[in-house]
């Protein structure tokens, strides 16, 4: 502990930097009086939980250097952009990827200038930051991301800085709870760092003013061993935190090597706004809430504003940090590590660095065996399964499964064969399957699964998360926060390329015969379609071999998040693999074996997107040409949904031509969709056939019933198709009434029979393909 | 506690009934052998929890009786649909609001037949289950609903069991620290009971396999005193309960009395599936995660599993507990409450009963005062502020106004003229403005605000819940089950109407000066419409009086989800309070000032939602008349959006006509929205003049910018406008292509200068509607 004074300045210059960047344009280094035009016109940023986060960053920067640890931050309090942006540029990282903010006073000018500013940089730890895996914005996810991060990195540390305002979100609040599926040996540490500054935007925080017994009793009842580093003069704190951090360290390689501890952590009690101005205008500002954003808000008008902002910078003493250049002076350097041991290079931060591509086995080779199409049923999740077992097999450290609790229930069994749950909490001897290292994470969190997937996926890996598609709305704003990532990080040229994020909805709104209204949702597909065409990708595989070959293609993917709804129940098959490639490939496609227009220009399309409308949609075709044997019906099934969009829209965007081509200009097409019925409305409004177009699909019916009532419930089913069909296709309701007569009877029927017996008619149930041709 | 052989009792004739909702069709009281068809063809259901739900409510119901206890139940682990509905059937509640399911064999018959049965009752805890206010379904909301119904209720308590796979969810996980917003004195109590089973669907829970100690420190550290009933012996336990209730009810009645403890609560560990089968086939099933839905799996195919199923039903000794007619019997009958102190039959649970409108102050003495349209500048919320505190001021004790620490921030400040933040935890000296007792609940998680709010309306209180836009997507699952509750509520009588959730939107999309992309995303509309019309408005309030306007109707409704987006920042007047009560009436109409169309069928439609979109709208009209005197300008302006849709879609929809007189069926319309463009298509691609139809929004583009900045990077810019008409009006194009010209290089100027200066061109920050007319 030699070097606390270089710590000391390492602090002193990132706090300096950092309230340069919230106020100045211009005379970065305050080489003459402050002046108005000096400062910028707009006061943007969040002063209050800086210096804590370059308190933190000062001293994990020392441990780095003496224990040569390989370690990254995350920044819960995300909002202290001009901590990381400062850390970065000390390190000189920052002027490595963006050379023109060089590490100069001319650079200096260009950092202090650009942050949050038009034509900058946000003012959160965002993408543009080197050195950052997690977003500053929405709050709650620091823990669950800092997992997914260490989790099969043994050697990494991750230092996960958690602001007492996010301490109050649920996913925070069960984050902690990871440390249960953590494997000493085979994974790496997270290590909290629990910043009480005590305030959020306007008040107190919970954690921050409950006695500070219950604190530590909490921390302790979530598995951890809590350190507390408390004050506000900065001489004793660095005592306090390097003494604490080296018993922290050792405590960690203590638990490497064997011992059965809890996992140190830290508690950090420090002002808000620290080191900041004490009181502005006769009010306290220095640890109060009047610290978050920018504690003088005055400064071009207020000559008073003015010169306590240039009495405050010159506290840290500049000169004693910057050399006539601008540039940090040597002890300045010598405080932060170097090379890929800087926070702001370290790889694991930049995971597509280290990405290599999964060893996939040969997918077709878990192929459905199909003799002819719609004759048999498999589980494609089933077989889903099988394949993802061999994945997790040939790649024992870069794939993970995740979801809450329902690997089983979605009938991903087949994994269980390879590996097991994570579990390092108590096991039973009643328990299957559960151990301390394995590739399937289950825990009753979406959040912390989706969490942990992010983590683990921008630190370099692979996954899939695996959900009842209603619950995955739980997620929404972290997929939206994710795709925002994306669509950032791919304009980010350092930034190199990540794997997909895999979702699979199975469980899905047409078969929750155990659960009801509740679990009956298809809408993420109508969030997820609101973010950039550059990244969200939406597929509805029909059967198991599109399945299978969606997901291959899936898990080769890169920088989208890939989402495929798939059911777990047995579905029939309608392809062989070879024809199952084709049409995944093509993403949509005529069913020429269920059509009867013959090539020639049809009188209806039935078109069906989805497993349960494209079976409803073949058995409505079969009625139809046994019924009205001259109706050329054409059935196209669409397994990538972003395919209706229009080319300019979407890279996967059908030309007009080709949309034209199959779904005609001018004839009338029923749509059996999966979801909500106007997603298909909103992806097609610009085609020249969009106002034959009558969509089919959940109108929020729902509750614990049969499958085929669920359909009748929703007007999905064979029957009301076809009298779709007969009120849509001119002439056919004069001629045909008496069929849609009968359509309505037998719906009556099957509803009746369903309610009498508690299950569906057996002709329906058992209902395949007639490959006998039709009488 | 003499009569724990009538609570015995009652347990066991609430598990008799579950075992029978989930197996039987018939013969009920099984006065002949089973026999194959007397089991439902679909088994279907959730066992596990069901036993530990009736131990629990036959306890609490023996201290209902002997204190005289007001109380009403939360059911976290709702799966256990068949034990509510075996104690409301017991309670005799249950033929009350259904008489054709009697209190006798035949009613019985029908209770068990219709359980998860077509045409039936669903097999969760649901709207249709008296004595409910929380769903079984989506997980992690028990705690917050309980806490919702408790404020303000100082009688009554809350037992709320929550299960121990929900308590691994995050909003459960917070949901803990609801109790430092209680004020012992003014509010009621949750007594939660953490109900360890032990297993999820397919795994253990982490509640159930950390150390009891650190369990315990993790329920202390939440501030909670623990008391812990475990076993599996039927008598010993209820020895335990019932002398722990007796314990905590004590300790409550202490609190309440004014000792400063901890609130008490308790760890129920039981067996899952406890009294069910030990083993199945040879495995273990009771107290294990086999017995999570249906423990007995084959009981019609094969003759040991119908045995069996006997066998336990058998176990219960139904001839002691069900007399010859099959009604419960006098001892049965008698250790359950009467009349309102059944939890059945309470009416906070069916809060409709409970609710008084609100005292409401006129909301036209809050007007903006409008002297001419766009000619001035008002804060719209801050307006809404001083409504608010008026609002509080006259209902002391039933309007409460939730939100993420944002109250301050969206500038409803005035409210604290008259109420404070509620704040049960430690207060220091340079805290303002909170105090135990208050209306304003700020907890940083959406989560919370939301359980809270809901918690409190279902109980028949009034209230508000204002949100970042960007981050009300966190509880995009809690308002799809709150929408699905209300449209399933709608359509049972004995439910009574209760008070709309009205959510504030402000700090939106094109206002997010501080923070940047992560916090820009309009997308909560789309989730919202998707429910039903029944049970969904959102509005636009474009200004001051149009918000005020809009808000007190929101108060004043009933059963519905309100959005109302409206931003905090200055926007300007459009309307006089008596224009805007018509306006907000009609929920869209012409703006004549800014039209010169004259009331003829004009050459373009401007239209426009959101305030922000409005005011570009305005500074377009005003250019295309400058620029183009001859053209033909319709202004419109839509308050509420669902007036876009088809009357037959949604009550507010207008007819064709009346859309069609607005909107012109052959005009070209440029419809300048407040969030994804997309969502204007998806409510009008019916309407006639739908192809005519040129939507901007936000696409998804975004960073910390300057307001117009924002809109030129989404293109809803008051110059894009003008160049989006002169490429849409038929023959401007050639006549107008140096405006075109002009207004591209308005944008290149604005944004030139913006990077220069850190702020927008004066002359569009400070933009009016110029009243002289233009020369």
């Amino acid at each position: 502990m030699t070097d606390l004074a270089s710590v000391d300045a390492l602090w002193r210059a990132a706090n300096y930097l950092s309230v340069g960047q919230i106020y100045l344009l211009d005379n970065p280094l305050l080489r003459e009086p402050l002046r108005p035009e000096h400062v910028k016109p707009r006061l943007l940023g969040h002063w209050g939980t800086s210096p804590g986060l370059n308190f933190c960053l000062a001293h994990l920067d020392r441990v780095i250097r003496e224990r040569d640890q390989d370690m990254i931050y995350i920044m819960g309090p995300g909002h202290g952009g001009p901590a990381a942006v400062a850390n970065a540029w000390l390190e000189g990282t920052y002027s490595e990827v963006y050379p023109y903010v060089s590490q100069d006073e001319e650079g200096m000018r260009r950092l202090f200038r650009q942050f949050s500013f038009p034509g900058g940089i946000p003012s959160h730890v965002a993408p543009e930051t080197p050195g950052s895996i997690h977003e500053g914005g929405e709050l709650g996810y620091s823990l669950s991301h800092a997992y997914g991060a260490a989790f099969d990195n043994p050697d990494l540390v991750v230092a996960c800085v958690v602001g007492d305002g996010e301490a109050e979100t649920g996913p925070l609040a069960t984050g902690w709870h990871s440390n249960k599926f953590v494997d000493p040996t085979r994974d790496g540490v997270v290590l909290p760092i629990l910043h009480l500054n005590g305030y959020k935007i306007a008040g107190p925080t919970v954690l921050a003013r409950i006695p500070e017994r219950d604190l530590l009793r909490l921390l302790e009842g979530y598995g951890h061993r809590p350190h507390v580093v408390a004050g506000d003069d900065p001489a004793e704190m660095h005592q306090a935190m390097a003494a604490t951090l080296d018993t922290v360290f050792d405590q960690i390689a203590a638990i490497k090597a064997g011992a059965r501890d809890p996992w140190p952590m830290i508690v950090l009690r420090s002002p808000k706004g620290w080191t900041g101005p004490r009181e502005v205008d006769g009010l306290p500002v220095e640890g109060t809430w009047r610290s978050h954003q920018v504690p003088l808000a005055r400064v071009r008008d207020d000559p008073a504003h003015l010169e306590q902002l240039e009495q405050w910078m010159r506290s840290y003493r500049p000169g004693e940090l910057f050399d006539a250049t601008g540039a940090p002076v040597p002890q300045v350097r010598a405080a932060a590590p170097a090379g890929q041991r800087r926070m702001s290079a370290n790889p694991h931060a930049n995971g597509g660095e280290l990405l290599r591509p999964l060893t996939l086995p040969d997918f077709t080779s878990y192929a459905a065996d199909v003799k002819a199409p719609a004759a048999a049923t498999t589980e494609p999740t089933r077989s889903l399964g099988r394949f993802l077992r061999d994945v997790i097999t040939a790649n024992p450290d870069t794939f993970r499964l995740m979801g809450p609790d329902e690997t089983d229930s979605n009938r991903l069994s087949a994994v269980f064969e390879t590996t097991s749950r994570v579990w390092a909490a108590a096991i039973e001897p009643t328990d299957t399957g559960l151990a301390p290292h394995g590739r399937v994470m289950e825990i009753l969190s979406e959040h912390t699964c989706q969490g942990w997937l992010e983590g683990y996926l921008l630190t370099g890996r692979h996954g899939l998360l695996n959900s009842y598609e209603a619950f995955i709305h739980i997620v929404d704003s972290m997929f939206n926060q994710h795709a925002k990532w994306l669509e950032t990080t791919r304009k980010i040229p350092w930034r190199r390329p990540v794997a997909s994020l895999n979702y699979l909805l199975s469980s899905h709104v047409w078969r929750q015969d155990h659960n009801g209204f509740t679990h009956q949702d298809p809408g993420f597909l109508d969030v997820v379609v609101n973010k950039k065409s550059t990244v969200v990708r939406v597929y509805l595989p029909p059967d198991t071999n599109t399945l299978l070959s969606v997901a291959d293609h899936c898990l080769r993917s890169r920088d989208y998040v890939n989402v495929v709804v798939a059911g777990k129940q047995p579905v029939l098959d309608l392809m062989t693999m070879d024809e199952a490639i084709v049409h995944c490939t093509r993403g949509l496609g005529i069913l020429p074996w269920a059509s009867t227009d013959e090539g020639a220009e049809p009188d209806v399309v039935l078109a069906c997107a989805g497993d349960v409308p494209t079976l409803e949609t073949l058995a409505a075709a079969d009625l139809l040409r046994r019924h009205i044997p001259d109706l050329k019906v054409r059935v196209v099934n669409v397994v990538d949904l972003m395919r209706l969009q229009p080319a300019a829209e979407h890279p996967h965007g059908l030309t007009d031509e080709a949309y034209d081509a199959l779904f005609t200009t001018g004839k009338p097409c029923v749509f059996n969709f999966h979801g909500y019925p106007w997603l298909i409305h909103r992806l097609t409004y610009r085609r020249a056939g969009h106002g034959n177009l009558h969509v089919r699909g959940y109108i929020e019916e729902g509750t614990t019933t049969t499958p085929f009532d669920m359909c009748m419930l929703n007007n999905i089913d064979r029957f009301h198709l076809v009298m779709d069909v007969i009120d849509r296709v001119p002439g056919l309701g004069e001629r045909y009434g008496h069929l849609r007569q009968q359509m309505q009877d037998d719906r009556l029927r099957a509803r009746a029979y369903t309610r009498e017996h508690g299950e569906d008619p057996p002709q329906i149930r058992d209902w395949t393909w007639p490959h006998q041709p039709p009488v």
